[in-house]
């Protein structure tokens, strides 16, 4: 039973282009890096890849990480600039035994000898809304909002595991931040033995509870996967409150090693695209309650809603 | 009741000096961060600060982390250069909100804008060894042995946690190649209401089943603080030999929020230092004994040879 689960709506494409590799009996660790490419080169998602949001220096700087479930494998790329598919580089690093997880001039370096596409991922349109959101900060002293990773996690016929991330991280970031995507257990986490995970949100605050390793972790102890979702965030929430009186924006996506899926977050608005073997390819938006998220599919008008957003913001001005 | 533990004979001193800290009814945190610098400081310990042994370019670069278990704060710096504190750093940017964890000229960036010591961190003994190694490897074609991370973790009289990390990585490492000790939950992990947990070893290794992070989540779940490490340690070793048919060297130190210590490793001969309220300053030196690790004092005639072996790589030639 293959299933595919990636997060937010802009992962649609990505997300029916895997399944035919899925669906052919092809591998997971291909389905989950197809998927991130199509998210990377589609230039109206400004959270990842080409026509990502800049760092507060007006650089682009892209992180991904990548997770085969059957080796246990991991890559991951933190901060590197004009690559076109961070995804790529990470999975090729998670082949590797040593020194699989890179960061800035390192991970270029590494890219270029491996031979990956050079390719300028600032954006007119990037350097608009970068301009536009500097005159905006200064009133508003928040530059921190949205965060829209892409996770994708999927199981294969043959029972392989494998999950992977790209983002450009938080608009204005500080030069070199690194947040919850290209990090193993927070950002991602794949086990074959058992499923995996991928989150978005507020990467320092997904990082504080290794979020993505924790719903593979109940899963691997007995729970359903919806439950180890809804449970890992909730209690990460709560510990955050406890701690520090406020939580940031944590969702999540994950699989079982047979194919079920689930989704939880404790924001409302969150979307997910899942695929299943015999199945339609669905868009779901959420709804946190309490504790329990909610789902249901995407009307019409919402998905309308979404591009029109999205392109919107390409044809301005 | 208070208790600080770390890992390595090379902590020695620096818990001792942090354990007047705790015992004045010092604050956890500071005394994790003296603790950590005086390892930094001492250039006989080849692994982590002044002194540390360089990536394959000659450049050393250098990792660490830091936890507040109260407010749940995580900081860390990966690939810095020519900095004298990198665990300073760290626990700065534990007190962001965001940014918290940041990487190559953007964590120097941070660290000049915020004052800390500049220093050239790379010694003639540390350039000397770079050129033996080189000549070596070209036989041996296996540069990556020795791993000796710092970790510290501490309680103090008033139930706070920390716990943190510095290194230099692995040697003759690829530029900007990022390992467990500034990831949160795989090298450090700290929560006063449970404990914390800190690991040396092969990051890649390590990462892969956020180690850190496990051992606490065991200990909240009920685990004594030594069985919470043997059996995270143990479960992942088992879990790398089935996936990949070996693992890496994986250390661990732990305490608990009553000022119970734990340690667990895969090989023999891994040393910890730990100092508890009412206690003697200890060196344990451990043994791996089939998923149980046992550890004793160590002696005499171990102690001098490890300054020996320390102390003679810094005269020869």
């Amino acid at each position: 039973m293959w299933t595919i689960v990636a997060t937010w709506r802009m992962a649609l494409e990505g997300v029916q282009e895997a399944s035919k590799i899925l669906a052919e009996q092809g591998d997971a660790c291909d389905a989950v890096e197809t998927a991130g490419k199509m998210v990377e080169d589609n230039q109206w998602y400004k959270s990842v890849g080409f026509g990502g949001l800049p760092n507060e220096e007006m650089d682009v700087e892209l992180d991904a990480g990548f997770m085969n479930g059957n080796t246990m494998g991991v890559g991951a790329v933190a901060g590197i600039h004009d690559f076109a598919n961070p995804i790529s580089i990470a999975r090729r690093l998670s082949r590797e035994e040593t020194n699989c997880m890179l960061a800035g001039l390192g991970a270029e370096r590494f890219a270029s000898h491996e031979g990956f596409e050079r390719k300028n991922m600032l954006t007119d349109r990037a350097k608009r809304l970068y301009r536009e959101k500097i005159q905006e900060t200064k009133q508003t002293q928040n530059p921190y909002k949205g965060h829209d990773t892409v996770g994708i996690a999927a199981v294969d016929q043959n029972g392989k595991i494998a999950a992977g991330t790209s983002t450009s991280g938080l608009f204005l970031k500080k030069p070199g931040r690194i947040g919850d995507s290209p990090v193993v257990g927070s950002g991602f986490y794949a086990d074959s033995e058992t499923g995996a995970a991928c989150a978005t949100g507020l990467g320092e605050d997904l990082m504080k509870g290794c979020i993505s390793y924790e719903i593979v972790r109940r899963m691997k102890d007995g729970e359903g996967v919806q439950d180890a979702c809804d449970h890992a965030v909730s209690a990460l929430e709560q510990k955050l409150r406890r701690s520090r009186g406020k939580a940031g924006d944590l969702s999540v996506v994950a699989i079982d090693k047979n194919g079920n899926y689930g989704a939880a977050t404790n924001i409302d608005g969150f979307s997910f695209v899942v695929m299943k073997e015999n199945e339609e390819l669905k868009v779901f938006v959420t709804k946190a309650n309490n504790g329990h998220t909610t789902y249901s599919e995407a009307s019409e008008e919402w998905l309308a809603e979404y591009m029109s957003t999205h392109s919107a913001l390409v044809e301005k001005k």
